[in-house]
């Protein structure tokens, strides 16, 4: 009987997590003041996030030990379950293997919990009291939300209203595990005011979320911040997906030829890519990493790598980064957590030095490959993980005409049971594609007036 | 650091399903014909279920062999999770231990699937093209769309109209797995109709939906009908729950001293049950088997033997069974799929011998004991598996004030990702108690000119 599930036992939850920086051969530029446009200290950012994560978000140490009360809640749905997507493949008619790294049996539903746990907790150990956060399509806002029930701290969740609206179970998710979360824009911040003056019925977007949650945390001292994805903190954290996806493909017998992410900030991508890449760098793997994105924000595959900020209002330092210019707003497709202007700073350096791979999909494409997938495998991802499930299936059909049996691993990064709607709509022939016109990139990044890096 | 979880490989996955029957000092009483009211045999089922089916409802075998195909396609969610609760002891501060077996990991999030697929593959062998079923939350009819999408029959489900508008992600579910579903009652039948005709705002039953379902399967050769409850070889498909939760118990050192599950019909019931009351027969273990009904909907605790009809018209053969009277239409609690008036023929028989135990929850200490264990274990349980989880409460509390050191164990039969709307209502003080007097009891079973069981 064919084998369709590698399972490992908590006990081998990774003991460290894996920072890529100590292996690439061009590190990341340093963040910019946003006053003076000079490079900036990690001091610069204790207002927002406790010193062990700022310390994090510099280092270069090659591996840093994750705590035991951070790995015992990890037990709590981790090690994640790897996958042979026979059904997939069958469908498919391909010599490629398919293998999926399922990461929505989390209590949130996607692999954000790795992050959210760490972040709640060492800003616990620092004494804080309340954190502030953006969420798009929901997935961060619960994921930090039940982190912070953990630790008992209180958590205010600002959500980008179009998803607020499209998804209220979402709400209700991160209401049950006691957080308050907001339509964002609201009125309650300076940045939230300034956006509905402009536009009262703006839809919002993670950038301006980012904005009304940092002026909040920064206006009191024991309230701190926290990002899901971008930071390279917050990439590293969850690189314990890849660490066990490298054992689990090794327990299976295949090393892959592709590993494939959707791609919002970076975080899944680099959760599960950046442990196959220190294969390439350490081993001279030549295992192709690739970020799947929207094609109605296509940072990675049509913006350019420019200091920009990493919110709509200008009140983060300025990064590197693959950007569509910090006040670009995307349009509202149903994959809310990919809607963001730019690529973290790691992703985008690798990306520049040509270490990894990008591509976009339409929302249309990436619905029917979730649909497929739903009936192949049982399993309903989110609109999000789609996008990588739409390169995997671009991939494999390339596989076929070339008669290759090479080995894909999706990141199967969150379930679907909160975007039933967009399904339905998708079924009912009523989800549109959104577009997005080189003029209006053009138009967006004309307004930068940040620094181009060297 | 403490284990939180025990796993088992899919290797594990059991072979046999076990049949309680075997092993019962009373056998069940034959069912009798509705018109004739003689016992009837198993050929008068067959308009309506597949013939392996209907040996497997009337086996007295101990074990029957899992078919490697099902087995197969157990492996996409198989072997569940076993869980300690750490987080809920903690909070209870009880000298209990307790456990959860965690089945909300399938695709269609409940222990349903287990006993889906196995209709699906043995109406597929022989030759049905499509099956009618009828669904109360949507767990099963979801279940039953996911098992004939992997099967290629069609699939039509009637769903209890009041779950039908509270739970709209449901419907989209069972869509995205391709099967059509329809609001019970219907006026496509004549049973829909009927109740239709008495009452245009009727919120359905599953004892209406089932009519309905039934008789489209009836019109039709090539069409059959499958149940999610109450008969004996669907209370025999989910004996795997059991099967592996013996296995995970032995693992972590414990017999349990009280096994529960929430009841609508007794499929999940049976499920973990059944193989832990083959230790207490086989034996000689003392393990308390409790199940927890809704207190709107009481037939265990308040109902009485007798024989009754399975559905609401009184279409199917009469079952000698707890019931409350087959036009009893319970109260509209979020737990649809406990809203069924009677209760599965073995179940019935057990309870009757004492073999095992039943209690009731109102709705208000179900959610409170939902949102606990949300906050303490991570997982939001379904609005059925909350009743497990309060009855469980109870028994850790008097174990602390008898200062007991007992060991507890959950089926946590499915997530409650579709039901966060009756979450977000809990939380906003907006559920109301729904009781039923005995008076209302009195009055429906006086309606009862059917057969007292000797």
């Amino acid at each position: 009987m064919m084998k369709r599930k590698i399972l490992l036992d908590e006990s081998e939850i990774p003991t460290h997590w894996y920072n890529v920086i100590a292996d690439m051969p061009n590190k990341p530029l340093p963040p910019l003041h946003p006053g003076t446009q000079e490079p900036i200290g990690p001091e610069a950012l204790a207002p927002l996030f406790p010193m062990e994560l700022i310390r994090q978000e510099v280092s270069g140490e090659k591996y840093i030990e994750i705590p035991d009360q951070v790995r015992d809640i990890y037990k709590l749905w981790r090690c994640t379950p790897m996958y042979r997507a026979h059904g997939l493949e069958a469908a498919l008619d391909s010599p490629a293997r398919i293998f999926y790294k399922y990461e929505g049996g989390s209590p949130a539903g996607s692999h954000k919990p790795n992050t959210a746990v760490a972040q709640a907790y060492y800003n616990k150990q620092e004494g804080v009291k309340k954190i502030t956060t953006e969420t798009g399509a929901g997935q961060w806002g619960s994921a930090l939300s039940f982190a912070c029930n953990v630790f008992d701290l209180a958590c205010e969740v600002y959500m980008v209203k179009i998803s607020y609206q499209q998804k209220p179970y979402r709400k209700s998710l991160m209401n049950t595990w006691g957080a308050t979360v907001h339509a964002s824009p609201t009125d309650q911040t300076q940045a939230g005011r300034k956006i509905l003056e402009a536009d009262p019925d703006s839809p919002g977007s993670l950038g301006i979320a980012i904005s009304e949650a940092v002026e909040m945390a920064a206006a009191d001292e024991q309230t701190k911040y926290a990002l899901g994805s971008v930071l390279n903190h917050v990439l590293l954290h969850q690189t314990v997906v890849g660490q066990e996806a490298v054992k689990q493909m090794e327990m299976a017998g295949y090393l892959p030829d592709i590993v494939v992410a959707p791609f919002g900030g970076g975080s899944n991508f680099a959760g599960i890519s950046f442990p196959f890449l220190r294969l390439n760098i350490e081993e001279g793997q030549k295992i192709r990493c690739i970020a799947s994105e929207p094609a109605s924000c296509p940072k990675l595959t049509r913006g350019v790598f420019r200091y920009d900020f990493g919110d709509t209002v200008g009140m983060t330092p300025l990064l590197p980064m693959y950007t569509l210019g910090h006040d670009f707003v995307p349009a509202p497709i149903h994959a809310g957590g990919l809607r963001y202007h730019g690529a973290g700073v790691i992703v985008s350096q690798l990306l520049k030095d040509q270490l990894i791979e990008a591509v976009a999909h339409k929302q249309l494409e990436c619905f029917e490959a979730g649909v497929l997938f739903s009936k192949t495998e049982g399993i309903v991802p989110a609109p999000e993980t789609t996008h990588a499930i739409a390169t995997a299936i671009r991939e494999a059909k390339r596989c076929k005409e070339e008669g290759k049996a090479e080995t894909i691993l999706i990141h199967l990064c969150g379930h679907g049971y909160f975007d039933l709607k967009a399904y339905e709509d998708y079924l009912a022939g009523k989800l549109v594609e959104h577009e997005v016109t080189s003029d209006e990139i053009k138009a967006s990044l004309a307004k930068l007036d940040t620094p181009v890096p060297e």
